[in-house]
């Protein structure tokens, strides 16, 4: 099956569930000799956790990643890495009574259906909390990375109404330190304090909202990806697909390439100092499915988080309509923590490609 | 790495180039006694096949299917079948020109960069001519479908800045044949003359125009993908991806969902004549990346073709800018071909996880 | 990669070193609602476990495997299984000798000019221990394989120069219990006494000894295996020549086909109560790779242990030749330890081909 | 599924019967610019074809093998290569009289049982004529081995009773044109004359015999093979033993080494003009799965052909017993043929692993 392992020369393989013992996460496929520490776990864990902020949820999830094998004396040794998070702060009887019930929007309902049993504790195997898991091996993807230039980004572009202003240009100067700077991780500062506001205003209301977040990977060499169903195109969309509350994806111009001409869409080449370039980037660094040397730019739709306190009609196990209102501890949006976990998973294909690349040939 | 293969259980295998010698794809996992014959995918191949009216090239592409393997006496055997589509029709001296310069928009640049080498003759391996492949395996995911009341249309949405305005239940009516008594696949009669008009403007103007392709596919069984990795979100964007010029995807309410509430976008589940429902279908079908049993809701956006007859400046093999004009015949939109495409992969998605299901437990 | 991953259908993805912190193994396609405890690993951990008797070394490995993941209530939940073994009662120190030579026999060398960097506590990644995770991913195989009435058995066949003489139709009523009677796993009484006093024998002179471990199937139904690469002769084959020391493998008459005639070796089929049976089992349960539906007959060659207490020569990191006696616990013959692992990656592979066989079709 | 495919990086996904249209074999992950013309598979098509001497089936089979795609001016492209060999001189009559009955020995029943319908002329699907897929995706995996120093060898070690005397060094020299040289591809002169009287003695009787073929991989590098389930003896395991009568398969010493104490087996290593060797192969070129720079030395033990003109009961598609004769064309000894097709899947494995190597790191 392989349902839960992804990768084609890296892999990792996903094991857990919110209110279970760990999650664990086995990488195959890295290279001896990369320093690996605990330590190097903390900040990428830290971006990823919850309760950072009035922004999200206060529930505490400081994860810790203890590596279990493939490291020797500070070094991986080509074998796989295992690597744990344990699960703590949690509160498994405030899902007691969603036993009974499946939640609006969340995954109850067809694991109900499908498994006949399902951990029902906070969603078990699907919820959101399975991404430590990415979070964790993308740091891997990281280390393998830094053989090259390749540097990705991912940030708050929309929530409800309210759009960031930056420009491409001022896109491609950003770094993760500066977005990490908004608590909302929104880098257009006048913008930001629109989106927090709306943000706060719903989480009184009770209610949620979505957004849209952007991914843009810089140096990316020319050449990753493989046609026809291992481009790159491909593999990001099945990657970010997988992602809890994503709705859709778009590369480049996206949705709005509907209604542009052949014309305006084509991106003219250039010359410049010797080296070709495009004069836009609508393609949004991929040919073909293959990269082009331009930055790759990645557009996902998240939805408004399911879990929201007013009150909403649900079936329950009995097949009866009731009351619910969703206790526990909720992100009104999801947007602020999405970041780094997509930016995770766009790292983890782009080192498992980078690693693709045949050794000698082309 | 198998970068040509799709599927799990059910397996497609693609080679081939628009000007080579013919396509060839190889599906395994076909279960046995299902009966199966050259005439079978006449209909298919004519849906797929460009020249059908003013809307698309005048190239003739009759793309007969030869079945030479995997069926005995007119019935699958259980081993591979191997499909092979010539080539034929091909005007390959349309594309010398092209063999030194490298044509906006297209993989000819990426290509030569990554392999050194290219069939450049029409976009070798690159070319959306590929897509018979496609078109031809999931003509046996039909056939696997039939066992099931799975049903999947596609069909022309948008094009250019002309939206159809048909309703969510007017087009859960629709049947395939409806949408190929349109010329452009929009089932939109009032709508699709505006289309019409439009295409037929920028063909005059050596310009071409993007669109949106919606699939919905009805009758899928609840409990369809696997978390995490092997969603069925996951799968069908990987499959649609691939495909050439797909800049896009979304699921439900898509890039709408980004300004929704949660109390908005939840769907809230009732039982109706003792059957769970839901009163809307935000969530596209896939719940926790499960199908929900509701229709899954599909949207493509679509980029402008990239062969355009006005003149655009590109640059040739040399690094040097030239005017380039692209000859040959080409499609000013993709829209009117691209729907049986789309829907022949979500078929095999549909087929590969439908057989996926575990027997006798789940 | 993959490369620590097995199976089609089920999947067991493993990782962990000898003197690491632990090892973990993830189980994945497991379907819902089978039972699943802590317990249940008990009796098979116990039976790999070394220390059993004077014919094994006297490490002790108590090896309680821990469930992490995928079991709810007592109950698979069709998320994956994630099975965490702990190293205990290690001794480093024993190995810190070794940290600058090559053992003789042992993947010291290949591991350090592959990788450049290996963990040499016992082996590391190399060290047969890893096959705690193969037997404790087998007993979610048993409980697949309760749903058929397939038994597998494994038995030591040969030690050195003894053979068992018990006959095809004593060893198809063996059961495992007995089996485990024998502290070295050789059923034939007579002959065990024999096998005894050679391996005590060789382990008073610090040498150490080879031998044949059989295994057989029982009750396997018809149909089990995909050709062509998917022959079960084939997954087997992987399986268990992926096993540390094994050197060969073969099926029904094996290497004794060689001087057998056609006439000799075809087995006639005949029909015994309306049921189609064969007079003779030479092809070993498999035609054509697939299974026929006669008891699956497999022998393994298992070479004599590499580390043996007798003075060797070897060389060190710096290329200089030393003698080398290895200290530690070191078993004097794998047979007795054997069964119970290359029984376990039997029942995987059976299990797995049984979940792969297609619902509802052939 | 993908049963029908083979290899992780380099990958051949096979198809075809052998009275049906054609083999098709599609190869993935070939390397671009490496230069290929059908007249290259000739030499390799012939030495695997049947027809070439007395002791094998008079049947011929031209085999010519046509390039239908990833190929470009003589040279790859990085696409796919597909491969069709289609199928001459088939004579289905001959088959007509097996509709209704099962040949000992053959898939026949086994297929009939597990799919209900079978394409019975000459085997289907289950024919040894689909090795001409193998050798076919060797000669690229050839191109590839020619970067490196890597040179496979396969002969006749063994026919019936009658055993190739040529010592290891011996061995080691051999060139495939001397093998060739012998009708019967045992490169031992003396015993030759033997093994040939013996096949012509029981062919003269309507019978057939067995044998062991032994395959040398020379010049293989250090460190191929990925542990612990991508080892190179289990990759090499399951590959030949995928083959057709095919009963077993040993590495080095083999069974040899169930008898031979630890202080025999273990191969000694010295330093020899700065290099580190090995004083013997017991191992057989590898240790802890991996290849240890000393040559692959690997047998397998080939079955007598079940199709014999003699006599032989069989039962029916009613279930009758009958009296059966093989009529047709066919080996009396498969081990003259079964060389190139064994060379084919070493070279094969070996080609992948190379290519899977990290490039840049380890």
């Amino acid at each position: 099956m392989k349902a839960n392992s992804f990768g084609r020369r890296l892999t990792m393989t996903c094991a857990g569930e919110s209110h279970g013992h760990s999650y664990t996460v086995i990488i195959d496929g890295v290279p001896a000799k990369i320093p690996l520490k605990t330590a190097d776990f903390t900040d990428s864990m830290q971006r990823r956790a919850p309760g950072q902020s009035d922004f999200t949820t206060s529930r505490k999830e400081t994860d810790e990643v203890q590596i279990t094998s493939g490291v020797f004396e500070g070094l991986t040794t080509g074998a796989p890495v295992c690597l744990v998070i344990a699960n703590k702060d949690q509160r498994s009887q405030d899902y007691k009574n969603l036993k009974e019930i499946y939640r609006p929007g969340h995954g109850d309902y067809v694991y109900q259906q499908k498994y006949q049993h399902r951990d029902y504790r906070g969603g078990g195997r699907s919820s959101a909390r399975e991404t430590v898991c990415r979070v964790a091996a993308a740091v891997i993807a990281q280390k393998i990375l830094q053989k090259t230039k390749i540097e990705v980004i991912a940030f708050t572009q929309q929530i409800g109404p309210y759009q960031s202003q930056l420009s491409y240009q001022e896109k491609l100067c950003l770094k993760t330190k500066q977005i990490d700077q908004s608590a909302i991780r929104c880098p257009d500062n006048q913008v930001e304090k629109l989106m927090q506001d709306y943000i706060k205003e719903l989480k009184a209301q009770g209610d949620s909202c979505g957004g849209i977040c952007q991914i843009i990977a810089k140096n990316v060499p020319l050449g990753l990806g493989e046609p026809i169903f291992a481009k790159l195109k491909s593999d990001l969309s099945a990657a970010l697909m997988s992602l809890p509350a994503v709705m859709g994806i778009s590369f480049g111009k996206g949705f709005d390439c509907v209604t542009m001409k052949g014309s305006e869409f084509n991106d003219q080449q250039v010359i410049i100092d010797d080296q070709v370039s495009f004069l836009t980037n609508h393609h949004g660094g991929l040919m073909a499915g293959i990269s082009s040397g331009q930055p790759l730019l990645i557009n996902l739709a998240v939805k408004p988080p399911s879990s929201i306190a007013l009150e909403q009609k649900a079936i329950n196990l009995s097949g009866k309509t009731e009351i619910i209102k969703i206790e526990g501890r909720h992100d009104p949006c999801l947007l602020p923590r999405i970041a780094p976990v997509a930016q995770s998973m766009v790292e983890f294909v782009l080192a498992d490609h980078y690693l693709l690349r045949s050794p000698g040939f082309n």
